[in-house]
């Protein structure tokens, strides 16, 4: 099977793009995560905590990725939080571009912390650079331990790791020691963050490690 | 933004070859099975409990698509049947050429069910025609019932609808009326399955109706 490669040019205008996201970000002072996940593991709930988390500390707003639907974007509006959707139409990732023109819409000179909720998908959101400081991404136990060997991009791209719904452990065949020695022999560095967002667990650790990283792109 | 579509061309080699695929499939008598969900939806274990259902009234194979691995493959093989593993290197769906590759090294003559179980995505899967009879979907209980409004491509392709993990509807807030009645709009005929492949709850039901495809794919 021959493979031409048609993603090279749209990759590269996208590219271009992101770095422009990017220096805008870097002269406002915000911090902007990219969280990357499947369908359904969690990403908005993650969110909704962490703003509770924060919210006293930082100004935060968000930019919902879905196929289709707002549902996302209501629910952190309810939280009192400025929330942007886009639709993708069909696309299965985010791009610079949809980026952009939400940050269009938002109060730049107010914010800290951008949180981008990337479109529900392990493959095609991490090929594309939107402009982001990190892409995070979330396994839910319920997906079970083996994703790092089907899905090794994800696990490599992202600068940290979250476990969600560590709360339905018992439920769930899941080998915590076994995922993280597969992904710490794919991303070395990457810190692995077991939380329950129900629960509280272990979000302490992920709102220090998120907390430090808004400092830091504050003092650049 | 201007949207090319290079998509085009692409499809239609694609589809050529899927028709191909398919003629084949009715000269052999052969019921095709084009398995989507989300990655740790339960695909492999519904795949082993249906195999595990049928594997006395028909000859099966199964022709696993991953991104990485052969985890899958070794798990089908492990009860018997035959596998064939894809790994698609980093694409989020499979293709008719590599089924037809697959297909090739099967023992078609022999065979009345094919399963194909495609990469975990909600997305891509749903946009290629493989040659199948049929596509079904999985959703696993964990991943919410608000899946339909934010990916409802998958949703209207699927001839049949599977909720997977059943035995964990205690654990989360899944309202199984109200995500019936969001696929029944956007997909009327689609008879949706609840099993658990643990507790063995709905088995009858989704064993009852993929049998009545695969007698009616032999008498064509």
């Amino acid at each position: 099977m021959a493979h031409i490669d048609i993603s090279k040019p749209i990759l590269d205008k996208n590219d271009q793009l992101a770095q422009s996201n990017r220096e805008l970000m870097r002269k406002k002072g915000i911090f902007v995560l990219d969280l990357m996940a499947s369908p359904g593991a969690g990403k908005t709930t993650t969110i909704l905590a962490t703003i509770e988390a924060l919210k006293d500390r930082y100004n935060i707003a968000v930019i919902e990725g879905d196929i289709a639907s707002n549902v996302d974007a209501l629910k952190i509006k309810a939280a009192g939080i400025p929330a942007i959707q886009i639709n993708t139409g069909g696309l299965c990732h985010l791009e610079s571009d949809m980026i952009r023109s939400a940050l269009d819409q938002l109060p730049l000179d107010e914010l800290d912390f951008i949180i981008v909720e990337n479109v529900g998908n392990l493959v095609c959101t991490t090929e594309f650079y939107l402009g982001e400081d990190a892409k995070v991404m979330i396994l839910s136990v319920p997906e079970g331990d083996d994703k790092p060997h089907k899905y090794p991009s994800i696990f490599q791209t992202s600068k940290a790791v979250i476990v969600s719904k560590t709360d339905t452990l018992p439920v769930f065949d899941f080998d915590m020691e076994r995922f993280e020695s597969t992904v710490s022999a794919l991303n070395p560095k990457a810190p692995i963050f077991p939380i329950s967002a129900k629960s509280g667990e272990g979000m302490d650790e992920w709102i220090t490690w998120i907390s430090e990283q808004i400092e830091a792109a504050k003092h650049v």
